[in-house]
């Protein structure tokens, strides 16, 4: 069985395994004040030109993501995001669970506009009996989107300029940034999420490492005790180092990029295998998920030599899936996956 | 000015009012453990024929809806509502603020059928990752809807089917009771909803009293330490005699039914009107709101005189606006405003 | 049997069931927005001479203080308290299901002293642990106390002082603030609650009212969206003037006051009763809520006769109790009472 | 600088990291249902004699805690704890912010007796008022304690023979758990934990591991659903093997007890160090944390060459520090500090 269903089902980049073998016996103080914390922020700061952002190391995504809402929501204010985005729809509730409601804007592919935006923003205030009603506190997108869609720059730059108008922070979950900022299709340079966002964070699960995720605070309103929200919230680990070191990793020589890079690669020559086999895409992705439309027939097939996710229903006999590729995918199974199909 | 913009512009039916009077000196114990509370009880158990459900007074339709919700679900779950339903678009995120999400089935005129429920059930079973998202616990429905809509007994039944068979308890919000049981159009027994819900709450604040719902919880499963989480919520008054007093005033000689008979003959003369006139119903309500739609000009014009609720734009040049009848709305004044229209 | 057991065993002061008799007819806006609220407002603004304060009416104590609490507080933060608070023993965790930790200060009678405020503030801050503790991010009193004790004057500037220091907003429940006011002992003018607290509460419920609470916002930081708040927890009612019409009587002539006199001078006289007669006090109080401790004896003769709140046992065969008097309470009773003792 | 503060100062135990090099290859499925977590369970409940109890792994001690603790109480219920708790006093209120208040219990060395609880569950149902009041809805303990400290079989015995009297369920944290198990003064089977509590957790994060938790759920009232909860709370990893992975390398060979045995037979050198050259400690502990007590001078010339956690002044000139040792801990650097005492 050759698994194409996610980007996590090897462990981590060896030469994370590596740095944190070399690194194992050193003696750190805990909670993530260590010097490979401290370092592995430093490292951030400079590629994503943050140097006056606080970065914060957390367990997972869904983790991430509650903390930081509940970091910025007063306790009568939701979260705008797309109906499809993994805080309305993959986290069982999480959001809720720290009492905010999500305010899903109805998406097809996983972007919400500026347009939009303004539009459940106005339609707020000019309600009448607008305290009755959640009032919007912040604004959440996904890039890339859970659907492997990008915002071009003119589209993160229009949401910005809105959430900024209506006082409307902007958090960017970027469980898998590094994909989108090294697709062909993307126009957004690392150093421009400073300027576009009031948080974001650096996915590192889903782009090698073992876990873990770095959560950037740019704007200095939710920076202030923020590390008493982790703990709270059970994302402050004792040998917080484990994060540090493996960021530390990602960071060094490039490896973070590289690991996008080569995985965006396969999942173009996948898309690039299958479009020319006439079969259609779900989604037009132009990062390391791909949503290939396969009829029933043909997926059972599949389905003996390979794992995949599957997606949902298109049409009586025809499904869509997703396909992820990741630092561990290997050439010859995309060229036995393409030969396949 | 002539107010027709809710059913709770005036204080409480003269009835009422008066044994708030002659009961005042007397003393009674607190927290809505005294003689008028149970009093009260006993007559909702008869009117109801539900003698084994349990009745407690709480103080609003808010308080009442997340007392409730909160004590059905566990953590992980949410409540299954229409997308306007009360507790998705008018408490200020209520029951996200209990933790809970509120699962919005998309509904044009106030009501959700049994298929949509069972939909949402079975793509949340049937979906592999489904622990990582919100599990249906229960559903929430509103009888009158807040569009004045009702559901027949056979879509109520249907929905009871469902609801049993998916074990989802059935929690139905009647704020506005009174007026869907004393419809034309109803074909529900009042002592039918111990069958067909799990729990429903008979308003009070909106047919006739100064506040106050009684809540009328039939399974026994949600009875036990209800009274803790009223405490817990805020709801409990140490006057509860209060909410008792008006209770009793309502079920005796048949007040509410009468309350709700006189609002209904009255919304029914105003509909007629505007029918007979040419204008149209945004929803077509057999209940005490109405939404007849008109134009901008006539609105201003009319806006001189009367106090409507504003409810939505219909197109370019009209929209429709929401007009009450309660227990005090007079004859005379709604022959004026079928005059003025 | 005489009930003594509360300060709410009858109905409303004959003043506020005159006025809402009076003012049932009017047709009035909803959710405490009408004439009579306003007009409320505006008394009790002169009253405490706190012009730029807001004033919300809330249903009750348990409902105002969670409320309250909920706005100032930050999610990681919690809420200095008397372990005899209101909040830590007897809300059924209302502010923990909002989600703060009590941080609770063990008392004897009622009170905590400035030391103590700042004796905790600084163990958060001087452990090098902190962001592992619950902050201290508010400190609630109760004038009087759950015990019947005041605060001088003196006690309450420093503890205030010490608040400003710290930056710990300090909230005041006055759920009896009437009874503190108007007591012999007190030294404290209703103008100087503006200087001394950043919130509190005049309580209706325990002085007269049927039901209700007028929370004074005098600091702008907390002010913003309240109104959504009181929404989502449940505490605005559609027909808001039950509360504005109350308190409009409670502070018309003066009546707050003099209802809180004449229980306090009979409470005086039932102090005073007992002591003559050899009792002891548990608490030295000196407002409308006394503690004799009274033999077992003697209790189950009294108990005949009279309905009092069991507090605590306090050797092997003595008890003390809470024997309360309010607006309703007659010299004959409590003559009747020093009689059977 | 020679490392005592506390048992996480180095990375994980080489047996754990090698299993992780070697393994990282390969392909699972994600989310803690891969044949490593499988494995790790059977392994488990083997050891632990608890066949038919479900094993989860989660992230970290505050997440188990809070996750467990919010999976076994309703929304009015409180958890039992000693003062000394972790979910007391170290968990920056995880527990208030699931809802739930933490009733404490005083302790001096960080253990809670049976009579203790019984007290407090019979205060609580012996309150005419205990509707007002959280209800105790679970028993946590810690074993061994924050402070080193042990129960004896006898006395878990009778706690739980209590919590099953009251219908309490017992959840022991089990942070330390190894050390508890493997210390001299303990007479408790690892077999015995299934017997005694409805959840224990079995600590890895102080016991070797990188980070990471077995959660054992005895009770099979608490069983179901309970992935749910872990994926809301932010407990999930996506590469959950990581978990399992530790845990097999941990219940391999015994290897979790060895690394505690080491650790206690430093321990007890330590403290038999101490007592020899006359210090008192400040907790008698037979596990890994030891509390002795150092006047300044001698403190201030250790702190040049070691670190020790601070606990707390005892008195002018004393001060109780804690040492940790670990599996990393080396007999030479124990000499040294004995030499340096």
């Amino acid at each position: 069985m050759i698994r194409f269903d996610c980007d996590y089902v090897e462990g981590a980049h060896p030469r994370i395994v590596e740095y944190l073998v070399e690194t194992n016996m050193e003696q750190t103080i805990g909670y993530g004040e260590d010097e490979h914390c401290i370092h592995a922020r430093k490292k951030i700061q400079k590629v994503f030109a943050c140097e006056h952002a606080d970065v914060h190391f957390l367990v997972g995504g869904t983790q991430t993501n509650l903390t930081a809402i509940a970091a910025v929501l007063k306790p009568y204010q939701g979260v705008i995001a797309a109906s499809t985005g993994h805080i309305n729809v993959h986290e069982t509730g999480a959001i809720e669970a720290c009492g905010h409601k999500v305010l899903a804007i109805p998406s097809e592919d996983g972007k919400i506009t500026a347009e939009q935006v303004q539009e459940m923003y106005d339609a707020h205030w000019s309600d009448e009996s607008h305290e009755h009603i959640v009032q919007p506190g912040m604004v959440y997108i996904s890039f890339p989107t859970e659907n492997g869609t990008l915002y071009s720059k003119k589209e993160l730059e229009a949401l910005s300029a809105v959430c900024k108008k209506c006082s409307l922070p902007l958090y960017i979950d970027g469980a898998r940034l590094g994909y989108g900022l090294t697709s062909k299709a993307n126009d957004i340079a690392a150093q421009e999420f400073v300027k576009y966002s009031d948080m974001f964070y650096i996915g590192g699960t889903k782009v090698g490492a073992l876990m873990g995720e770095a959560l950037v605070i740019v704007n200095d309103a939710f920076k202030k005790d923020f590390r008493y929200l982790i703990k709270q919230k059970g994302g402050m680990l004792a040998k917080g180092r484990l994060l540090g070191i493996q960021f530390e990793a990602l960071f060094e020589d490039d490896l973070y990029f590289e690991i996008a890079r080569h995985a965006n690669h396969l999942a173009e020559k996948i898309k690039a295998g299958f479009l020319e086999k006439g079969y259609q895409m779900l989604f037009d992705s132009p990062t390391n998920q791909q949503y290939p439309i396969i009829s029933d027939e043909k997926l059972k097939e599949l389905s003996e030599k390979y794992a995949y996710c599957y997606w949902c229903r298109v049409d009586e006999n025809h499904s869509a899936v997703r396909i992820c590729t990741s630092w561990a995918t290997k050439e010859e199974n995309v060229a036995k996956l393409l030969e396949d199909i």
